[in-house]
């Protein structure tokens, strides 16, 4: 059985003790593949595999950390989030795995509401996706909350005091991926509503413009749903053909996390012209086969 | 322990019946991952792997077959070959198998010479690779064995009548690259004078230029020894722009068999821009880690 993935994201992203010792609980429990920390998002991103108890012993113990450490109350950064652990997606490595991931996210959101005491919303998107609980920030979800517009699914109906709230869930895989600019914001927000789902642009593809100040860049950061659909490399030139018009400079881009194969193999079969190259072709994903 | 790979090239790329005969002949033994014919150099690429024995096994019943089948005097294709089981490399996955895989082409070698009784040249690049032996085609060959100015390290001292002579052999492994242009055989021909190692090009690049007349094309037909020191994606984009001062359009490229892992991340971080991306960031390479 492959185990399940999990890319839970934590508002700390400058102070490299804190990250550590989530990664360290972390990657005492389940297999920590990667860590992804971003100083002006003050965000990071591990990238974690496991099997089912293996995953949960593993989140909850990083969400135990983050709760000891991180207070929302002082965090600043560029990216909107409503949680000390803002968004723990459980990731099916293959799409009929998706019930199991379900099952793994309801178990990690019923120990994290009960034990930890901060209330936990499963996400189910489109319609309830990460942004519908962040939209307004923290504040207007307290607001939600004290309303009875909104209940956890898990936890208490009120904010955990320096951890915020949880979001969590199964989702499909998704890459995470920027594009960094030499310009003012505007243009990477202007880059950004072209380039998405929402303003006309590329299928499943959410983006953000933002500001990041310690490197004196713009960033179009995004989260791309279904590579087949919208291709990394096409998007990439997109953004290219956007910034020059714009008299902007496209300096590099960054992956958060990994990459999925068919991605990768994709963006190599357009750099090198070769018709139909996919996955099939690379010789170690090949070895893997039975 | 990791499998061994073996590439072996039989001078057959036009009767299916022949080319499926010998993948059946390899299939049944070893583990086949990819069969490439091509009309044009009438010639088929087979990719197999397996231990030590089952590939001797799969590559002698696979040489029986094209001695069946194939009768050289009969033969015309774009490249240069001495034998209907031409060059048979066997390829370590991991550079410390290079002893298991001389020892294999050794012990294929001896089986080839003595039971098939085709004479068996070993290579030994860069000064005895396989040009060394097609160096003025069969007559040549033939000519160098009669002078006793070559002698094989296996089987009789003289070709056989329609199979001619096999090159054998543990090499490392190399991508085999071919980029198709619309114009005339002189400027593929140009191009790959300019982009080989020998003509000042890229380390470890040897390539031919070659006519398609079945596709109307021409070809800039490669091997790369050393993806790290001459990446694909910019033997690409070299040969664009000759091709474009040229005035001949880069109709598109193929991969002859399996691509490394590393050189496809190598391909894809620079079409989307990431620098220091590599196979350590595609998810399922990561997960055959132990």
């Amino acid at each position: 059985m492959l185990p399940l993935e999990s890319v839970p994201n934590f508002s700390e992203g400058r102070d490299s003790s804190t990250v550590d010792a989530i990664a360290a609980a972390l990657g005492a429990r389940a297999r920590l593949l990667d860590v992804h920390s971003d100083p002006d998002h003050n965000r990071s991103v591990f990238t974690l595999v496991g099997g089912e108890d293996a995953l949960v012993d593993a989140l909850v113990a990083g969400i135990e950390t983050a709760v000891e450490r991180i207070d929302l109350r002082q965090h600043v950064g560029a990216h909107p989030r409503v949680g000390a652990a803002d968004v723990v997606p459980i990731v099916p490595l293959r799409a009929d795995d998706l019930p199991r991931a379900q099952a793994t996210a309801e178990r990690l959101g019923a120990i994290v509401g009960e034990r930890l005491g901060i209330p936990v919303f499963l996400y189910d998107p489109p319609a309830r996706g990460p942004a519908f609980y962040r939209q307004g920030g923290l504040e207007r979800l307290a607001a939600r909350l004290a309303a009875g517009e909104l209940a956890p699914d898990f936890g208490p109906a009120r904010l955990h005091e320096t951890a915020g709230a949880v979001i969590a869930g199964a989702r499909a895989p998704l890459i995470a991926f920027n594009v960094n600019l030499r310009g003012p914001v505007e243009a990477a927000r202007t880059i950004a509503a072209n380039v998405r789902e929402r303003g006309g642009g590329y299928p499943g593809v959410r983006a953000l413009g933002l500001a990041l100040p310690s490197v004196g860049l713009v960033q179009v950061s995004m989260n791309v749903e279904d590579w087949e659909a919208a291709a990394l490399h096409e998007i990439v030139a997109r953004i290219e053909r956007e910034a020059e018009a714009l008299g902007v400079e496209l300096v590099g881009s960054e992956l958060v996390g990994l990459m999925p194969a068919g991605a990768a193999a994709a963006a190599a079969g357009a750099a090198l012209r070769i018709g139909g190259f996919d996955q099939s072709h690379v010789l170690e994903l090949r070895l893997l086969d039975d």
